[in-house]
């Protein structure tokens, strides 16, 4: 995934249509925390097993998808507005887990 | 970002653990969600403008990274147990974005 | 407010629906996370102002309502799921609060 | 439940600490997704069936009347600081809901 190109397009979207203003910090976890809540929708009232068949629904998963790239241009622009590197987050954080949660 | 690479990582980490029982698309969606809410609870107090100076607070900044891994990480978690390609999945979004809300 | 009340009748319309199935607690603490974001939506581009401004917007304090009672609609049906008493939760609650924040 | 009183005491407990200044729309339904989500957090990796266990654990089902405690409170909270009377909207949503979904 070639982040700095999808968050240089994301930038562009955002400033084409006079967004900035509303894309401050505390405004982008807001609107990530809907999203997310939509991608949690699609799975309140199945049971685990459905949860897990729903890979094999190609209209359903296409629809969760969705959900997921919703969070994820969220993410990915938060992390542009702060100047957060994810991978680099991504990368200590797994260092500090597997501390934190010493394989048995 | 390595996706790929991320998940592989993940994946043996959930296995070494014997976690994967657990990690059923419904419960990652779930855990998701209250990483979400720890990343909001950073900005849940904060005025417009400290949350953009926030960024401007290595100790601070660090703690929202470190949120912001935990969401990215059981986003790539869900993505490879369900079979989503995330890069994928946004720029067919992106594409709906842009007819949904076209720019002036 | 009336909760055994409110809390019968929505037993009765969960069960003239066949609907006790899916409300396992698990499951009515996802939807209500879900009504939450909705609630939640209505907020997020808003500047502070603009959102102490909302009450005075009959329509949208309307829309706001509506998403305040779903969350609370479920938050009944798990008390009453779950066995536990709201009105004592909330007053032993207060007392932890009194002693965790003590007043200047 | 008397939520008028509940009400009071909160707006007094606010007051004491200078806190209504924090105490916006806005911020306060964020503070409430943060509280739903630690509720949540406690159902995140159980099964249905030991979700609904839970309630024969008092030592789990308190912890989590108290995260149902908080919620409440943010909500109680929201309601006095909007002018929402929440019986009033639930008994409102509840008719909508009976058009939406008529009983079989």
């Amino acid at each position: 995934m070639d982040v700095a190109h999808i968050q240089q397009q994301l930038r562009e979207f955002a400033v084409a249509r006079d967004w900035p203003q509303f894309h401050t910090p505390k405004n982008l976890v807001m609107a990530m925390s809907v999203e997310m809540a939509e991608l949690l929708e699609h799975f309140q009232w199945l049971t685990p097993e459905q949860a897990v068949a729903l890979k094999d629904d190609p209209a359903r998963l296409d629809a969760v998808g969705q959900e997921m790239a919703d969070v994820m241009m969220y993410m990915l622009r938060l992390a542009d507005v702060l100047g957060v590197d994810l991978g680099d987050a991504i990368a200590r954080k797994m260092v500090l887990n597997a501390i934190k949660y010493p394989a048995p």
